[in-house]
């Protein structure tokens, strides 16, 4: 290839056929499911039987958790300042950041990180892990739970990796963390169903970067559903309500004489 | 439900279960595909196995392609000016605007104000449309190609919408308008890839304000993948070369003494 | 110039010099105000000491209205979801839509498209394009107030446009237009502050094009410092509070069996 | 003030009259610069006759640089996506990363860290400074030049603060700074622009969070003028020219039997 500055192994043309990572579009169109064509784009190849239905385990695990998380809210409100769907959509996205989604991302760095140690004294290997961040005072994402002492999406996504034999070394890692925090923190610290996730797309080679792509991808469905509705339902222009905002500085006072 | 300030259909918690549409999130897991999952969102209830393999086959024709269009140019400029995966990706979801990804939508419009008088005389409505559109000197999104007479996707896209059995008076209506749109003009203005997803979206059921969020689900992993390459394989700071652009101003002048 | 895919007349390089709009930058640095600058940008040339006074007024006005605006909840939102001070102001500019700020913009279009009828019967003139406004039940941008019979606001931005001398026909027609609306309506619909920046812009030669462009330029400052707030005082994930929300979508239902 | 969830001292109501900081925004109107109100809202209060002259100085200095830069790029590459120039703009600021027109920041962040050691020996911290960032390997934000050896708008600006007198410690310190790393390095290491704004922000009193946001502030009119002229002068969607990219992906292949 000529010394462009526009380059990409996603998809192009070759001999006149666009193709997705090699494969022709139009033989992929009919024969792959969606889940199989995200799998594609961002790995390279196109998945087994076991990791497709794992892709679409953890993918519909994300789809919409109802209206009142941030993103939700800021592409709404996008919206009914006057604007096109896409732009309310991107504000959703761009509302995806550190603490909101992007727990995924990283938990997979971390275990990506950690978990070379390799299998054999796996225990260990989490107990020393865990010194060293207490020791450090660092928050380890992907564990922790508001309610729950065992997060139920958290077992129905570890059942499913073992049902299709794709959970390996980053999962046994994961769980082994969560044994020696929940022993160094006498109480509980689940791993929840980002940390989950982020230890079964590990397991199945996925680069750590790709983790908060694949929340936004499982995420912009519920988003666009939101801001359809906005569209089909509510009037323009969504101010704060009367009485839930206030001014806190300081009091009215004029220009002084000299300016 | 008390009068509140944001209320969603969408999801949300019903006696503490956390439900998408109805669905209990967790039994949703495992249990439907991603495609699924997106219908429902969309929709409001679960597609039949006919519906689901077409979601399918629409969302792959969609998912990149290639380096080329302006929402990946967008997106990797952003992230080449040091900024997250999410707003990249973000400033990918705003460049789908009325000239690129727009005419799902556009078409989706057309064929559902249009497409209303009835399956009777097909043929008919579809020249009264065009002899109307072209008096008005209106486009007609959704036809026309670059290359092919007849678009080779667009055939696919079709045979399958018959194979499924999900095609209905919205593709009949289309196929009728790019006869007649042809016989005006006298020369080809094929029914493109977009027209056929918008005509079947339509024989779906699906509202035309879904038609451009369709195509932003379906173009966002491609969008993530770029952006992970950008990520892992180019410098920042993506300037335009030296030889490209040009200043084409008012020449070198002074600021006026009297200033 | 060559032919090249990328030119601008806004600033570059000439003989190796800085230009904006052919003006050398170090030239302008501590000789020009910013208010100049932005003149300068956006019109081609720079202002005189009356325009330069006006565009001052003009700007601060906009500065920022507290924290209830859509684009400063959308703002901090972003912010709040963990992401970076600039995606944040993005956010800002992407709410600021056809409803918020978007009156400066639509009432320059329209006054640039009605007030060329000329000088000699403003009053007529003013009395037809309301009526044919009604007649297609059309809103006037740049009219109206929730409280005032008269915006003092309005006011003050007239007598500063006369002071300095700037005002001219669009302001006379804007004014025309008011007297016109409350005599057919039999009710107060003052011109607004954004109606009458709008008309003074116009006045001052002022492409209706730029009219949402000078609002963002105005309002970014205060979205910055809403920004910075957040950051210094605000804990992270502003999530809807509990019972500002609610779900009113199907209730609890379960998967089909023959899935 | 009850306990509301939105809290600002930036702007809002005090007995029903629009306050900035305190000021009346309708005294403010024709009585204050906008340079003087971007420093109300950033930093609370209103600038001296000097500070607002170096305001004004420094948001000039950096309101457009042409149409190469990345922000520039994705901004008129939204547009020409068919979207609205709010969006476009919003692309604009969203590309202000770390890597474009994020030094001022950067460089305020560090030069607060560092220059607390005080003016006795400024030289000496200056040194200990350097020889501490080269053994970790760190990059100085605000230092270096592609082409000279000192950058004459530098000089420009810091003359000015000397002229206006609002220089002081961390100016010092920041020369102190280069002398130190062009001693460590024996080769040109000039304070750039970005490093003297962000050393007389510094010596302004500003907090190192406003830096970014006083850039984008600055270059936001550059981005409007840009997507005007786009909106005036190009046809839409800019598609990557033939010849400037290409795919490297795997070569054709077709998806296996079994599948």
């Amino acid at each position: 290839m000529p010394d462009v500055q526009w380059r990409s192994a996603v998809a192009g043309q070759v001999d006149g056929t666009t193709v997705v990572r090699g494969y022709p579009l139009d033989e992929l169109i009919g024969n792959v499911t969606f889940a199989e064509a995200i799998y594609l784009v961002l790995k390279g190849d196109l998945p087994g039987a076991a990791e497709s239905r794992m892709m679409n385990a953890m993918l519909t695990a994300c789809v919409d958790h109802g209206i009142a998380p941030p993103s939700v809210v800021a592409a709404r409100t996008v919206f009914s300042g006057g604007n096109s769907l896409n732009s309310a959509v991107a504000a959703g996205a761009l509302t995806l950041g550190d603490h909101h989604g992007g727990a995924i991302e990283q938990a997979m760095k971390l275990f990506q990180e950690l978990a070379q140690a390799g299998p054999e004294d796996m225990a260990g290997a989490a107990r020393s892990v865990v010194a060293e961040h207490r020791a450090h005072k660092r928050r380890f994402p992907g564990f922790g739970h508001k309610l729950y002492r065992r997060d139920p999406r958290t077992v129905r996504m570890l059942d499913l990796a073992r049902e299709y034999g794709v959970g390996g070394v980053h999962v046994e890692f994961a769980v082994a963390v969560q044994d020696a925090l929940e022993a160094a923190l006498e109480r509980p610290m689940p791993l929840n169903v980002d940390g989950a996730i982020a230890a079964v797309l590990c397991d199945m080679g996925f680069d750590w970067r790709v983790g908060k792509g694949f929340f936004i991808i499982a995420r912009v469905p519920g988003v666009v559903a939101h801001v359809v509705e906005e569209w089909r339902r509510e009037k323009p222009f969504r101010r704060l309500p009367e009485g839930s905002y206030g001014y806190d500085g300081p009091g009215l006072r004029h220009i002084p004489e000299r300016r």
